[in-house]
């Protein structure tokens, strides 16, 4: 089971259009450092599971009929503007699992050309998708401005167990979420770390929070996602910081 | 003043994701056969005035500072989804040229960030933009599934008198926009042509009702746009048709 992160910024990415801080200037610098909007793929068993719907070359991405199901963490444009695109495609159904928001984005419910919107995920209650009878995923529990959860993956075959967890976007973690954590010990965790500990944001971590959740589950490794330009101009300011050793800051294209 | 067609194709773009008719095979085959979503740029007097903003690469094409306006077509999706990533830059606000649609698009009134959402466009009352006194600006009517409106730009300065229309989204033209056209004689009319002849549909042009415009306007060029890869399948198979001299069918890049 392989979790590919296809974005790890903010709701800026980065470069930040128009920005010059030291942070934006490695990123037209330096490629690696260049941030999409945050995303990713789960790729298990042949299938691709994506994560949010925001590449900007989504569909030269992944070629008609390989995408196997989209799960969507929640409705802010940011992380479903690629389905706009995606439905009117002509190519197979693609079942997309998403949490309880009646409203979902824009006209998306009304028309949803080829996308197959699944009745919504309850929390805590594990579902499969078709074809994968091995992988078990839990929609758990975040705490955001709009209806959000994360994803917890767990696959077990006679030769494999694994386990894997999504949380972004968030504030704080909450306790059934903790709980799951705590129960499948997962290998990583993918977590919204968007600031520095000098900012504090009603939607999103900084910095401090993780490292805190990181001491809590001291065996998972910790990856950063849905990081801004901010928190990449504090990491490249304090260069002499060490962050734990299972805290690991995320980049597009990294393979957890 | 140079208008230069960012995209000219429908709401599916070529080639259609997952399709292999024809025209999708072309554009896979030759890139400038592709159609991004429909959109252009009107350059006149080193200002640019972008026309609806949903190009894919949009903030690498327009560098901060260099977009002095944004005159919007209609709140589609397809036509304003750049505005999104757009309006979180760290650069110049833009002013933004609208119908009134007192909806626009999901959260866009609310979080306009650096977008300047200008009062609603008045149908048939021109208007002008900062620094381009020479400039006249005119909203005209169109028929559309939303509040959707052409723009007439009217060009004169001592050296020079230009005029050109675009008119996309519609099905038809009301009388009043036919009127502007037949008052104003523009060089060029950018126009709504998503269909061949053997589709009817009730938010856009076909071929049919474009040459019987043409036949009506015949100084004008009528350059074809939001072009649907049905249209570019039709004009394939039937490559014996002769269009008439003043219809051009438009491709991404076109400067008219």
């Amino acid at each position: 089971m392989q979790l590919t992160l296809l974005g790890t910024g903010n709701v800026q990415g980065a470069p930040v259009y128009g920005c010059d801080c030291t942070a934006c200037q490695r990123a037209m610098d330096e490629p690696k450092w260049q941030r999409n909007l945050c995303s990713a793929v789960l790729s298990v068993a042949g299938q691709q599971l994506l994560i949010d719907a925001n590449h900007p070359a989504l569909m030269q991405r992944f070629a008609a009929g390989t995408i196997n199901a989209i799960l969507l963490t929640h409705f802010h444009m940011d992380h479903v503007h690629a389905l706009f695109s995606l439905r009117w495609g002509l190519a197979p159904t693609i079942p997309v699992y998403r949490p309880d928001d009646p409203q979902g984005c824009d006209d998306l419910y009304k028309h949803p050309g080829l996308l197959a919107f699944q009745p919504p995920n309850q929390l805590g209650a594990p579902f499969r998708v078709a074809n994968l009878p091995e992988l078990t995923i839990t929609p758990v529990a975040l705490n955001h401005s709009r209806p959000c959860q994360g994803y917890v993956f767990e696959y077990e075959s006679n030769q494999q167990r694994d386990c894997l967890a999504y949380l972004t976007d968030t504030q704080g973690l909450p306790d059934a979420t903790w709980q799951k954590l705590i129960q499948c010990a997962p290998r990583a965790v993918v977590i919204d770390c968007s600031y520095s500990p000098l900012v504090n944001n009603s939607n999103h971590n900084n910095l401090s929070q993780v490292i805190e959740f990181a001491r809590r589950l001291p065996d998972s490794l910790w990856v950063l996602t849905h990081i801004s330009h901010e928190l990449d101009s504090f990491l490249l300011r304090e260069a002499q910081l060490q962050l734990p050793p299972n805290i690991k800051v995320g980049l597009d294209d990294m393979v957890v």
